[in-house]
């Protein structure tokens, strides 16, 4: 099966799910509704890279296609709009998927209505209960996939681990933005727990488990996702301050505006001269800086050797997940498929 | 078994699962041992309702005192300190349980290190995100009772209301805040689904499905936990406006000041001459009201009946309860201990 087979499958299932939610939803109360319609917004986005890296975990661990599976593989799907929803809270962030923010949805809601006391804590509120309630569904989705009882505790212990390990990912990751230490190892620490294994390692192995794979098997994809899901969190860094915002969704320069303390940036930071550096720490994170300011940091990242530096990482990584696969004890279809994967998630496209 | 016994069983299970995870934490990363700590001091406080109601539903339906249910009982606790830690961001809450809030705690912390840059969003952050961390170890501590597949599967379906219910249940709580309408249906309609569903129906049903109870004994289940559910909310509306802080563990009037539109509050709106409801109107969610503020709003709550409106419907609905309960088929053992339960619920102590 295609991947853009699986996506459109993946998409169904997702609606399918949310479709039932739906009438347990408004018998409560019709006062629920916007809150289906912000979801359906949401999940309107995305490129399912989690959904995708499960199933095709599920066939190279010989697993045959079958509905059961998407709808286990697109329960991640939801487990990633709670993460997303509850991100955009924590840092503010106006637009996701080239939509407003569900807090910001939600702030525009209260002030449309003239409500009295403050919108914007309305809209935040709204929005860490959402992103609870499509946690609690992904949860929900992924037992009620269809596939057995065996199976499903299989997947269970990689599913547990997956949460924990995003969820203290993006602890750390605020923890190193409010620290400031900014050093290459630092950062790389928090990609791996927050990005590598989450958007790829974790759904290959949950794949591979729910499927029954050998120990030899999930050490392969672990030598193929790991360092493939780096590259994809470096490339999403460099898009992140480069990338087109017709292309990210996300407005030029974001990354830098909520001072992310990316790879690139400690890469820059240990590569450039010590008046580039004291710009780029004043001004990172700086929420007013404007195209000028943007275009200034850009032209530090660029100059001293930091984006080259990147470019080159991402290269690397890029090519030992190449190499991993080549040599991974799984279906020829999964390589084909986990092949054309690793292109999509590291191109220079968003 | 006495219910103070399994209150100690429970505090045991839930201090083994959280042992359990420490580790891969450690394992992380060092940085991750304050989330342990937060977490820690919070499940040391808590009254244990809902796991307490969980097992006496299992007993109740004929199941036999086994480590298992405590196991999927105690889940239920970290489900709670997930709402709990969420609550106190949403509504800005300043302690829990006697102690700081978790974002208040992380917000000190940021300060105590001197850290740049803003500490309010570094607590909020850590609080959504260690809320997200208890909201996915309840799923899995639930999943890894050691109950067997099928009491696993029947419970699943209640968990998976429960959480839906008290998600959106917040959601109308907060809407119903915000657009201030204040009827005692309305008010009555969030207690249902915020607190009366999930703190007694629910982990009652909970158990009873874990034991594979007939319809009628979940129906009975119902007829008492329903009711009760209700006095047991607004016999907290009471004690968050007339309660004793060293009782409640929240500083005098907090409800007042955070502008809870309580059943309370709507049977005083009900019954207020038009002077006093201006006042209460105007004065209701105002953070700086000190404690004359306090008093006056009081006054305005007693002296209109009120109080002893609200005092009459916490009477009623737990006569109801009390009525069912008798009727209920459930085990004589249960039946004492849920009666025991109701008082301790709804008295007038915290």
């Amino acid at each position: 099966m295609s991947t853009s087979r699986i996506r459109k499958e993946v998409d169904e299932a997702l609606l399918a799910y949310v479709d039932r939610q739906r009438p347990g939803l408004l018998g409560i109360s019709p006062d629920l509704v916007p809150l289906l319609s912000a979801l359906d917004a949401l999940l309107g986005g995305g490129k399912r890279l989690r959904p995708l890296f499960c199933y095709w975990g599920w066939r190279g661990a010989g697993g045959e296609d079958a509905p059961e599976i998407v709808n286990a593989a697109a329960s991640l799907e939801l487990l990633q709009a709670s993460a997303l929803i509850h991100d955009d809270v924590m840092d503010s962030s106006d637009t996701r998927r080239g939509q407003p923010s569900v807090h910001r949805r939600f702030e525009a809601m209260h002030r449309e209505h003239g409500w009295p006391g403050a919108a914007a804590p309305f809209g935040e509120g709204t929005a860490i209960l959402l992103g609870d309630l499509c946690l609690a569904w992904s949860g929900e989705m992924y037992e009620s996939s269809g596939l057995g009882d065996g199976a499903l505790r299989r997947g269970r212990a990689v599913y547990d681990l997956m949460r924990t390990e995003v969820m203290c990912g993006q602890y750390l990751d605020m923890l190193e933005g409010a620290r400031g230490s900014g050093t290459v190892g630092s950062a790389l620490r928090v990609v791996e727990y927050k990005s590598a294994k989450y958007t790829i390692e974790r759904p290959l192995h949950l794949g591979a488990a729910l499927a029954g794979a050998a120990p030899e098997v999930s050490e392969a994809l672990t030598a193929y996702g790991l360092p493939l899901g780096i590259a994809f969190q470096l490339r999403d860094d460099v898009l992140g301050v480069f990338g087109d915002p017709a292309e990210t969704g996300k407005p030029a320069g974001d990354d830098l505006r909520e001072g992310k303390r990316t790879v690139l940036v400690a890469l820059t930071l240990e590569r450039v001269a010590e008046a580039g550096a004291g710009v780029l720490r004043r001004r990172l994170g700086d929420p007013d800086l404007d195209d000028a300011g943007v275009d200034e940091l850009r032209g530090i990242i660029e100059e001293s050797g930091g984006l080259a530096a990147c470019e080159e990482m991402i290269e690397r990584y890029t090519r030992r997940a190449a190499e991993a696969l080549e040599a991974a004890p799984i279906t020829g279809e999964a390589r084909i498929a986990l092949s054309d994967l690793a292109v999509a998630a590291t191109s220079r496209l968003s």
